[in-house]
């Protein structure tokens, strides 16, 4: 199923340029046009960190499946946002299925190069969802997306008003809450992370903010050996979800075994 | 035991920012000068992504234990830069001494960014030595060392000629060369990463080249959930190694308790 989807037309592409720019992937330009509302669409997709690609007026009509797109056309591919309450009714589905859940929680991620990286990842290990706090951190958009190398567009993302209450109601379904923290003793290679699972990793520098912590089932710590004293948090990210990976494999190869 | 070290006078500064910037973490300026000499000092601190701050007078004489600093001093903390001769002749006293080889080869990364979240991820894991190519690759710089976080200057870092060639006398040693690539069947979760190890990871995009490949004793692939085709090479770096870190772990608990 793919998700893209294009818009033609200068006043259409102006209009999406200028209210809903993060869901924009690339601007297709016709070369050589001497029109300054075209050049004036392209100078602000570039202020915005959005790609633009040269075509020439065939092209851009096969691309759009518009024959009147006036030399612009936009990449629109949707990010899958869902709300708080497509989330539950998500978990709750799996739940029923039988089915594993993993959810990856960011506490207000400030920069959009580690939120993506976070994304890739996630996506890769076979996350769920990923919830981040709707103001004061990074959200979706251009730069989130290119890191995210498509991440960003196959990975429902959730916006929420308070990450608080979502650890709240995740601990009603039975879903254990692992916060990951440098001044706590146990390892991550300690916990058990075969099964459902809510994983909240800190923001750059500070960590966890203490409102999280509190809600957290375990703080966990990754071993570190050598003289830096935390890992870049696309990195640990990437580490924990991928132990969570390894855990569930081999919890799946022995019921496949004894079932 | 600190290596930091501080260089200050004009003409000291100019050649260092000439013919050594790499070397260089920050530049300490004086405030309000009207010196020509120092503003350029200054833009070519800039260009060169050198961090710059400003300073009084009496902080510049405290930092550089000199006061005759003419506004300017450089923070230098030098890399530790082994030389092959060196990287065996340290391998050789560990594996003597029946400590643990983990060495890290990164065939040909291009941006600094990467080598940077390599090095700090390495650091932590306790890597021995990280290996990289001298030519066609990032290396060492003031990029690398801001988001290496300081490991740029605590883990030995090894610029070779050729990287095949160290793989070729890695396994004189009986150390196993492990890469990773996409398109294998083994998972790096069913290999035995709990001794010595040499990993290598592919560049940014083709991954690892075909020499390097066939050098390898295993190639390992991460398992891929999601939509995206690849990890970052710093996230999957991060993966490898503390995965290593895990079985080691495991293993010297073992060993510990029949012991």
């Amino acid at each position: 199923m793919s998700k893209s989807r294009y818009v033609s037309g200068l006043r259409s592409v102006e209009q999406l340029l200028a209210t809903q720019a993060a869901e924009v992937r690339s601007l297709y330009v016709e070369y050589q046009t001497a029109n300054p509302r075209v050049e004036a669409v392209v100078q602000k997709a570039r202020d915005l960190g959005i790609e633009v690609q040269q075509a020439n007026r065939a092209r851009l009509t096969q691309i759009s499946g518009e024959a009147r797109h006036q030399g612009v056309v936009l990449d629109i591919r949707r990010n899958q946002l869902w709300d708080e309450a497509e989330l539950r009714s998500q978990i709750e589905t799996k739940l029923e299925a039988g089915e594993r859940v993993v959810i990856l929680l960011l506490d207000g991620l400030q920069d959009p190069h580690n939120l993506g990286a976070c994304l890739r990842t996630a996506d890769a290990a076979g996350v769920t969802a990923v919830v981040i706090p709707r103001h004061g951190a990074a959200g979706p958009g251009p730069t989130v997306s290119k890191v995210a190398s498509g991440a960003a567009e196959s990975l429902p993302l959730v916006q929420v008003a308070n990450l608080g209450r979502v650890l709240d109601w995740l601990a009603d379904y039975g879903i254990p809450r692992l916060g990951t923290s440098d001044g706590v003793e146990e390892s991550l290679y300690d916990a058990d992370l075969s099964r459902n699972l809510a994983l909240v990793m800190g923001r750059e520098g500070p960590g966890l903010s203490h409102g999280i912590k509190e809600r957290c089932d375990a703080l966990l710590r990754l071993p570190m050996h050598g003289s830096v004293s935390s890992l870049n948090v696309s990195v640990a990210t990437g580490i924990c979800l991928y132990e969570a990976v390894r855990q569930g494999r081999i919890r799946l190869a022995a019921e496949g075994s004894s079932g």
